[in-house]
């Protein structure tokens, strides 16, 4: 009998299965349950028709690089629709910053392989994103969180988590940020706090890692596309990695994200992707390319608006309804998430066998191993 | 102007871009070149109707699951076809041994991760597969070559080496093989040896990393399924983690391969899975598994055979006929590879852009960080 223990890495050591995607394996089951877990989009949304009529023309044949491998920066007219997309975002880009990578988790995978050596520092919001969480983790990065007002993160714990480190001998060189409608809390961060994260990223000389993927998703009722403007828009001296995705407006089947980055950065990540996995699938680009192309992506946008606005619209209705006053949440100005809090002393990790039990999954706020008690400021031990 | 280098991991500054990859830009900037450069499938051979017809049904929009997330260890009826394919090469699998890959090129990156740390030994064949070389390195392993013979890694020197690592105070804990038409070299390692390595890998207590997209790919004047037969089909104590593709079978652009692993390994890459990209492309598995089904991929497997077989003829009748007998190699058995020894003073690698400027491009065995030239037995630096 082979000890296997003797032969993992460091890293294996410390790997965990996020529960996020372990509720979501409950959800795939194919049981008939009502998942509240992970951030799956809704499938009744897809352009279907559009996907099909597309890829029936990619598979004619004629074009043999179809189903080829690709170069690891990606499709070439991908990569010039992406850049089309950031122009519109108001940051505009080139070819030399961009790289498209196998869904956005990827991104994270990377940049985290790239900016991050064992037991570094990367600051976080409290709580964060557990695909995150799960990519810096790899690396046996140090997660350090930071608490979150309504608006963002808070400015003053900011600094004061940083000096704290900087006493302890250890630099904060990264701050990941999900400014728009968060995982797992649906916040937004403000205008002004935007501004603010930029100019305290300059004074400290820590890199921005930006990620975006429910920037298009804002409801119109109370949020709108200045509201959800990129830091990465203000950026003048190459300190922000951005992250964002095809996965919440096209479809996330087709694994197609994209990171913008400062040249330098944008170069060490494509070697580290290559490394990774090659290239990012190739008929799964080409599709997206076309629906780019078409006006598909831009046709579906104030759909998945309305749309994902319906839904929380029902979602806040019902937990006003079943649980009163004794609940409470920032109400989401866009994208999948609600975060509710109950009072205690009802226990949300307890309840999620008797929800499943009842045809309802949902995540509950200790899975999140970051985060949850909302704990005093400051460093958490690495395998909180 | 910010100093992008101090933000930069240790990984991250070991870097470097593979030359295969870089030849294989060059082919795909779309000049009318003939590449001998990477393992790219003819994509004529694709089913591209049976494709199409997959694509179109798949795309109905009766199942949203199809373009959604997946789970990690893979699309399930897939991972059940895996186990069959697996079966039918005499090593009998279960689901938890499985997982579904982004391309094999995943499979060796999870390997690296879960398997190595920082300045641990693993063990290659001289020359071996640079994408092996990439997922190896960005681990910051060091990858120490044994050299082959016409059947195989020599075996003498594989124990010399292994005693002369011990003696330094450091164990070699894998060692990566490519049984079947190696890339670069073409190579087929023979029964024996393959049973060999295996006691070997017993006596010594190594893990062996078997990596086998070509098995398929025999010719049949020279090579049968017994000889192809996997390592990991004689494994009765688990010390075999097998890794194989759909790519070379049925597209490339669909990014799906597999590790075989014993569960206690196969949970941990898992993990790694998830933190990496979550899951490989749902289309991809879903085009995959139906392409399986219904029997395309057994009715491509002795067409390419037979196709890339010709492809072998045309190309050892053209070396004969222009070099004449100063030019040598192993006659392939299989696969894409055919690696031919030019005497000196020839300099193949300066000679590479006068080729590209004539419209043909390969490999210049120099631009394989390892195992060239033959070195003298043992390890190579870190950064060769």
């Amino acid at each position: 009998m082979i000890n296997y223990e003797a032969f993992f890495s460091r890293a294996a050591g410390h790997m965990k299965a996020s529960a996020i995607r372990k509720m979501g394996g409950v959800a795939a089951q194919g049981r008939d349950i009502v998942s509240f877990a992970p951030g799956f989009p809704a499938p009744d949304t897809f352009p279907w028709q559009d996907f099909q009529e597309i890829a029936h023309e990619l598979l004619s044949g004629r074009d043999g690089s179809v189903l080829q491998y690709g170069p690891t920066r990606g499709y070439r007219p991908l990569v010039e629709t992406i850049a089309d997309v950031m122009a519109r975002r108001d940051a505009p880009t080139s070819p030399d910053r961009l790289l498209v990578t196998t869904g956005s988790q990827q991104g994270l995978d990377l940049v985290a392989r790239v900016l991050l050596d064992p037991h570094d520092v990367i600051l976080v919001e409290l709580p964060t994103y557990t695909g995150a969480i799960s990519a810096f983790r790899s690396v046996q990065a140090d997660l350090v969180g930071v608490r979150q007002d309504a608006d963002g993160v808070d400015l003053d714990e900011l600094d004061e988590v940083y000096d704290r480190l900087q006493r302890e001998g250890r630099r904060a060189r990264l701050l990941y940020l999900v400014p728009n409608f968060q995982n797992p809390t649906g916040l937004l961060i403000s205008r002004t706090k935007r501004t603010a994260l930029l100019d305290w990223a300059e004074r400290r000389d820590v890199l921005l890692v930006e990620d975006d993927p429910y920037r298009d998703l804002y409801f119109e009722d109370s949020a709108s596309e200045a509201d959800v403007r990129p830091i990465r828009a203000d950026d003048r001296s190459g300190r922000v990695v951005y992250l964002s995705s095809f996965s919440k407006t096209l479809a996330p089947g087709y694994r197609v994200a994209w990171i913008d980055a400062p040249p330098p950065i944008a170069a060490k990540l494509e070697i580290a992707k290559q490394a990774s996995d090659l290239c990012t699938g190739e008929l799964d680009q080409r599709i997206v390319y076309e629906a780019c192309r078409r006006g598909i992506l831009d046709r579906q946008a104030p759909l998945l608006r309305a749309y994902y606005r319906h839904k929380r619209d029902v979602m806040v209705a019902a937990l006003a309804r079943e649980f009163g006053g004794d609940v409470t949440w920032p109400e989401p100005r866009g994208g999948f998430f609600l975060w509710a809090s109950i009072p205690s002393p009802v226990d949300t990790g307890a309840m999620v066998a008797r929800a499943i039990e009842h045809g309802v999954v949902y995540v509950a706020g200790q899975a999140i191993p970051i985060g949850w008690p909302p704990a005093s400021p400051g460093r958490l031990p690495p395998d909180a």
